[in-house]
């Protein structure tokens, strides 16, 4: 379990990655900087390296996996995965729905989460058998009696390929039309646990996108697994679901189980 | 032309809406509210309401065309018209992306638009011959040499069907992998006029949905069309393109001539 130390230190490494970002949200940038993308790259190495310099100072044995600097301490019991800026596609549209992503890992398993949006100042904190709070407030996801009530959201059609189209359409078909929200990337995770979003389905999710995810939802009395329904650890596959309401994870499962865009009217 | 006197006008209007609608945003619902979502209705005919109260006090010659309690002086020559909650489903799952849209219409044509986020408290407003500004301050739309350098912004995939989504995927397969952006609503065309997205790209649009978007995006020297590059009026088919940098419209045009959903790898 994640200590309170574990936690304020969590804090201090979204402020430090937050003074990092901030400053190139919605910049003015040259034309040749906009199309091979280098300010995205600045602001996500600028952001891990603030991290990095704080944990290589403080917390010296714990290991590192980092999405812009790599891993350090590789097998290390306790590992921080960090994900400077979670939806670098809205980050270079100015949309103030990406994340800075921390978590905590103890033997595979991830404990402590934080999504952290810098623009907005908003920030949830999840600890596995602690809670969820959002800017320092306990949150609890919503109840779904059903998931024709559902909102679901997801980041991009795009992510979704072969039979994976087919179990994403199924989930599509079993909400109540219009009630999907495109894009959000981390965001949408912090929603379920706020209880304005029930549920969320992608693919394609690197350990270091997901693992801060879980302490979120899950503190927050949601679920995440795999397709399958197993619990998310550094082995899963990318493929993941979070459920506001623990209870609707079969529905959802069996959604999965069928249909295609196409049959989709709407 | 709009006047000194209609831009203050449609400032007072979105600062009404956004007393409306703020209380609601992320409010606690009951089971049967979210089921059916009349925290939704409440919010956008409070606000349209209380838009409407100010324009048959102030304005009562004028037309009114509004998504909620639809068409006043139909005819008139000066038309206002109202969408207080563009991208209700963002607004249900708590993201501050959403948008009160104002439009006035001379004869047909949209001269002031104000697209206003109440939540981030960010307002576009564009008029015809005058400009656009984003919180006061004057802003340009970017320049885009070569689409595979654009953005990209489009709300949801199942606005498209039949042929439109051919088009709609040869418009992404011009751009680069990832730099798509999905969600967003008005806010997307927001961002089009401060320069961070180039191309957005809808259909099934109403009235009320895109005529405060064209005095933004013009304003700031962007361009929007039909899908033929026709100007937008109120006869238009809900088919809208929206560009930064209007010397790309006939690449865009050329794209959509071509494509399958299928063939997009990633």
């Amino acid at each position: 379990m994640a200590t309170a130390s574990d936690l304020a230190l969590a804090n201090r490494l979204a402020e430090a990655a937050g003074e990092a970002i901030r400053p190139l949200f919605r910049g003015e940038w040259s034309q040749e900087q906009k199309a091979d993308r280098s300010f995205v790259t600045e602001a996500d190495q600028a952001a891990e390296a603030a991290m990095r310099a704080i944990l290589e100072s403080e917390r010296s044995d714990d290991g590192i996996i980092g999405e812009e600097y790599g891993t350090r301490n590789e097998g290390a019991g306790r590992q921080w995965v960090l994900d400077p800026i979670d939806g670098t596609t809205s980050f270079i549209a100015g949309r103030p729905i990406f994340g800075t992503l921390i978590a905590l890992m103890q033997e595979g398993w991830p404990v402590l989460g934080v999504i952290d949006q810098p623009i907005a100042r908003e920030r949830w904190v999840g600890r596995i058998g602690d809670g969820t709070t959002f800017n320092g407030a306990p949150i609890r996801a919503a109840a779904c009696k059903d998931l024709s009530d559902a909102v679901l959201g997801t980041t991009t059609p795009h992510q979704f390929a072969g039979d994976d189209v087919d179990a994403f359409m199924g989930v599509v078909k079993s909400v109540a039309e219009r009630k999907i929200i495109y894009g959000g990337d981390c965001y949408n995770y912090g929603l379920v646990a706020s209880g304005h979003v029930d549920i969320v389905v992608e693919a394609g999710l690197k350990l270091h996108d997901f693992a801060a995810l879980v302490p979120v939802v899950e503190g927050a009395g949601g679920v995440m697994s795999d397709w399958q329904g197993n619990p998310l650890d550094a082995e899963s596959d990318g493929r993941v679901i979070a459920l506001g309401d623990a209870a609707r994870l079969e529905d959802v499962l069996e959604a999965m189980g069928g249909g295609s865009l196409h049959d989709h009217g709407h």
